[in-house]
């Protein structure tokens, strides 16, 4: 419901419950808007007071059709521009430290607290440009989703891509994650696997009855030191791609000679290949032993060629890197449409006990944004 | 209670329970003997009615000492001959089978059911010997002794030794433990000990900010896989060494280089050398990294250079071999006393569904320890 506009019928007002419903001022300078976001508290799957404040907060703006879907929430101009973009951030936050980081403080020009880096700040800069820029360059999607901390299956841009992919098409999209400034395409892909050696069991006082399953494990593990990893350029930019052991496994007793090993492996590979490609590449890598795949996300192209994002790097005028982890910019990719990362706040201190952003961070980040959309 | 001969008071006698104490004739043959014994249930910690026979049939005979300790009973010669030779034996087994293996069947030749191999057989000849050589060439201590098949904290054996290690004095043992009808000379230590490599955690999209504990452990299976193991001759026997990986585990997440991979050993020494020499040797097989000992228990020379055990190989006149796993012979070593195991029954099929002996072994068993003592 809009708190600025009063009920159409007061009979139909709820009673007051004693909370007042928290409110955002688009017109306050962006650190003011970061700082009033991160003090509406929302831990993932707690987000209802926030998605109805940036609800409330855009149902005013005429230039912009709003949706509400549980607590994401979109807003589109409808301008017929040969291209549209989309700005994308989640509202959602780790939750507080034990001692709670919030309310936010403002210290030697750095803003503290929970959400100062991931990230909203970012959702800050959405909410400055949708209301100051009524006629941008290119038609504009802002999307605020839920619960993008948690397990993928509650993340509201997952749900959004299933059931309104529609509401999400655009040319290119800007995720606002904490990027320290720079701009950061694509993302890498990313798979596990499990490599299996079998042995015979024995008594270990007689381990020449068995074979050691653990022992050809050695072999293994060779194959990962000695592998020398990929650096591959999609769109322009480099992905350093790996492949790591992050767990292994063997024995069942302290007298027995194990007959299994497994020892699991995470490929992150560049975006210039599928979940296929890259498992083929494992099972080529470990030949002659028994591979099974297990969870897999494909990555993200950066999609730098496109006008959209040369304009976008062109406006900006900051780094461009290659983003090495897995982010929400794959949901996009799978949908067909290249993203980046950009936002404020240095994602070394996202989800850290001394989360904190400069804030002329914000400001830098809200003001190429407009040179890029105004 | 000897159950031979009336109590002294008919006003003590005991409620008829309606159970009748079971009765081990020792003038029967070797195979009705120890099928008798079998017979009497005995897995581990429920041996009463078994110490109860094995005792009451001991007492009547006038050239043995008696004592009993709990359900571990000993019975002694005092001849003041010049060696002392201890013969020993559990009484207890491991559980018997779903559909229970008991009571004994005698088919084709061979006696089935459980404690026919592990070792019942081998009591059934210690109480025939007792029975039959009032005046052995040697002094003898029979130990009838429970618990041997679970912890070794619960152990008969053990705790007279801690106890009472004067019942246990001799200067050479046999274990009746079953060999096939070989002599087994001593047996080899055991150590483990865990072999940790150490790295630095990192997200597995960037390792390069990491350091991969698991990669690591390369080099720890790499010595083991090249690791010769030696074969040591001790008292004219070979006893055939072995270092080889138990256990192993690491990662904590799998989207981490872990910081930690560790890697259980487990060593099997022969009895030259104690746990020190073993694990010094261990340190060295790994030197570079970390290396911690675990649980170790050291072996046993066989001793067969000494008059009593001469006499008994000659006597016997069949195959010797070295013991590879570690038995209760070294609890004798322990207390100075050199000790082989022999007894009927293919060790292989000790605790097996299909547990069973041919008789001719008890039989040649009896008759070569007679052949020896008589």
């Amino acid at each position: 419901m809009p708190s600025t506009s009063p009920p159409a019928d007061p009979t139909t007002v709820p009673a007051d419950t004693g909370a007042r419903a928290a409110t955002l001022d688009l017109s306050a300078d962006v650190t003011t808007l970061t700082a009033a976001i991160c003090d509406i508290e929302s831990v993932s799957q707690d987000e209802a007071a926030l998605a109805d404040a940036i609800e409330a907060a855009l149902r005013p703006l005429a230039h912009l059709e709003v949706v509400r879907d549980g607590n994401t929430v979109v807003a589109r101009t409808s301008l017929g521009r040969s291209e549209r973009v989309v700005l994308a951030g989640h509202i959602d936050t780790v939750p507080l430290t034990a001692v709670p980081n919030l309310p936010t403080r403002r210290v030697d020009g750095e803003l503290w607290g929970r959400g100062t880096v991931d990230m909203k700040g970012g959702v800050g800069v959405m909410l400055r440009i949708a209301a100051q820029v009524p006629e941008p360059s290119r038609d504009l999607t802002f999307l605020f989703y839920e619960c993008e901390e948690i397990d993928g299956k509650y993340n509201g841009l997952a749900r959004l891509a299933d059931t309104s992919p529609g509401l999400l098409a655009g040319d290119f999209a800007v995720l606002l994650e904490p990027t320290d400034g720079a701009i950061e395409g694509g993302c890498k892909g990313t798979l596990r696997a499990e490599v299996v050696t079998k042995g015979v069991a024995a008594h270990s006082a007689r381990p020449w009855k068995g074979h050691n399953a653990i022992h050809d494990a050695a072999a293994v593990l060779s194959r990962l030191t000695a592998y020398e990893a990929e650096t591959i350029t999609v769109d322009g930019l480099d992905y350093h791609e790996a492949l790591q052991a992050v767990g292994i496994s063997g024995g069942i007793a302290g007298n027995v000679i194990p007959d299994r090993c497994t020892v699991t492996v995470n490929y992150r590979y560049a975006p210039d290949k599928n979940t296929e490609e890259a498992f083929a590449h494992v099972r080529q890598v470990f030949d002659g032993f028994d591979v099974t795949l297990g969870d897999a996300a494909d990555g993200a192209r950066p999609g730098l060629l496109l006008p959209a994002a040369k304009a976008f790097i062109d406006a900006l005028g900051v780094p461009v890197n290659p983003k090495e982890g897995w982010t929400d910019v794959a949901r996009f990719s799978a949908l067909g449409i290249p993203a980046v990362n950009f936002g404020p706040g240095d994602p070394n201190l996202a989800h850290m006990d001394d989360e904190r952003c400069p804030v002329e961070q914000y400001v830098e980040a809200e003001a190429a944004l407009l040179r890029w959309l105004g």
